[in-house]
């Protein structure tokens, strides 16, 4: 790990990962008639992608580091990552969540150990909470997707799935919230197109893109059922690495990722939460291209079951 | 494939299965504290396992049986499996499904192109009305469990499973309704025990087993959830195999398989159909032993969408 990520970064995280994951299936898909490849990452232990990026942040800190503990700020999936890799490796994790953040991921974060803060989003600023944790008790921030670490462990999804294809894929379609697993994709296979799927007014990624500056969203921005996609704004790192690779974004709509869950659902019998249905909602409306070396990121799994039975209930809609 | 099965049969139905079907992921799960394995058949292309028997049988068949199309009785799974290799093959093939199968597995065989005839379950016998279309139109019939190929096909999971884990699994925990599956197991790994886990009333397999003898349903079986798992009876080759191996069965209640799927949902993030679920609801309610070599059998995952949301609803219970 340096300072900077880099494609060399991305190959060690992945042997390293490889050591203590068994690596997501590569399920063979067909979308509107062409077939390509879906990347199960809700199959991880956490229900999400995001344990590559905690485990390969946590176990390269010193042991000073260890020593005085992790604070990461989470809707989620990142709080589960870091937990888990936190347990694993004896270090102390505290998580900074918003008070709305789904139950299940709640109480799975809190499962895995970790202390939890609750903070109230908007109105709060959650990296003003965490830099007040770090000032008060010490510890060492694992940022969510503006992290050299974290964006290399992320990344190590793009290796293990060009290894299972047997070759460079010719596109990874991803959900975006700031950025890291975006970037990280972009770094592990240099040659592959990189799409990056939003919600629409939490597109934060997109804009920056677009404009070639970091944007903040917007104060009302509109409420998505993705909650795991709503960062307040992208990260240098992140636009850096994606500039020119991922250009324009792609917005999708609440309807269309619970369409995107419902055929997850049917079609592959896994259980796919909001914001990991965002890529495969872009696929199944045709908002981006398609090929035989498309490989389309399921990255989560970690859905309200009210939530999930009202989307797939059939009588309901 | 030989008249009887054989674990040699099963070695090669693995191997050919090997060059079509990806492995289904063994993924490690935490039972009431004891790490184990569950082997997601529920991730096969047509969303069960019976995809495997189905291939070896037909990829068997002489020229001549081939150009004559099969027969198929089943409640959806065995249909789409058959269905499935049928047109992979070239094969017509008519499937006797019960008016009362879930709509998914009634569309999702239509749409792999079978021919479907629907009966009355339970005032027809389905294997009567499989004879007279063979009679009428000609046909090889493809028994659902009673069939050698069928069950070498079956067993290929076995040793899939075995090679997966990197030793003789020390027990598979299966649902059971025929005894194909658990059969090919048997074969599979003579080494390993088998516990075959069966609904209410429908435990035809683990009855025959106590008797030493075939027994038929009662006419008033009570109702199961489990669809999948509603035999009218066993058959001799498949008491022969499991006669020994698999004694006692186990039975599960509809809630204990509701509580399977609400585990499988939130810890695997995977949609388990009822029948599929029989074998972790008998290992979460401690009726089976687990140790380490220990692979629980998710053998499916096409649930009917508005009867798993109010499975998995937490508002529901």
């Amino acid at each position: 790990m340096t300072t900077l990520p880099t494609h060399q970064g991305v190959v060690d995280a992945a042997s390293s990962i490889a050591d203590i994951l068994a690596p997501t299936p590569l399920l063979p898909v067909t979308i509107n008639g062409t077939s390509c490849w879906a990347k199960a990452e809700n199959l991880q232990p956490i229900g999400a992608f995001k344990i590559r990026g905690a485990w390969w942040r946590l176990s390269n800190l010193s042991d000073e580091e260890r020593a005085g503990g992790v604070v990461a700020v989470s809707s989620g999936n990142h709080a589960q990552g870091v937990a888990w890799a936190a347990r694993r490796l004896g270090i102390e994790a505290t998580i900074v969540m918003p008070r709305d953040a789904p139950r299940v991921k709640l109480d799975n974060t809190k499962a895995l150990g970790a202390d939890i803060v609750l903070y109230d989003r908007p109105g709060e600023d959650r990296d003003a909470v965490a830099a007040r944790l770090i000032a008060q008790r010490g510890g060492t921030l694992v940022h969510a997707f503006g992290d050299a670490g974290v964006i290399e462990g992320q990344g190590s999804a793009g290796i293990e799935a060009a290894a299972q294809l047997g070759r460079t894929p010719t596109r990874f379609i991803t959900c975006c919230g700031g950025g890291g697993l975006a970037a990280g994709l972009a770094l592990s296979c240099p040659e592959a197109a990189i799409h990056v799927v939003e919600p629409g007014g939490w597109d934060m990624v997109g804009q920056a893109l677009a404009q070639g500056a970091i944007v903040e969203a917007a104060p009302d921005a509109p409420a998505t059922i993705c909650d795991a996609l709503q960062p307040n704004a992208t990260k240098p790192v992140n636009l850096a690495i994606l500039n020119g690779r991922a250009k324009p974004g792609t917005i999708v709509s609440d309807d269309e990722v619970r369409a995107a869950q419902r055929w997850a659902y049917a079609q592959l019998r896994m259980v796919i939460e909001p914001g990991g249905a965002a890529a495969l909602a872009a696929a199944l409306s045709g908002k981006v291209p398609i090929d035989e070396g498309t490989i389309i990121m399921l990255t989560g799994g970690n859905a309200d079951p009210d939530a999930y039975a009202r989307t797939i209930s059939e009588s309901a809609h």
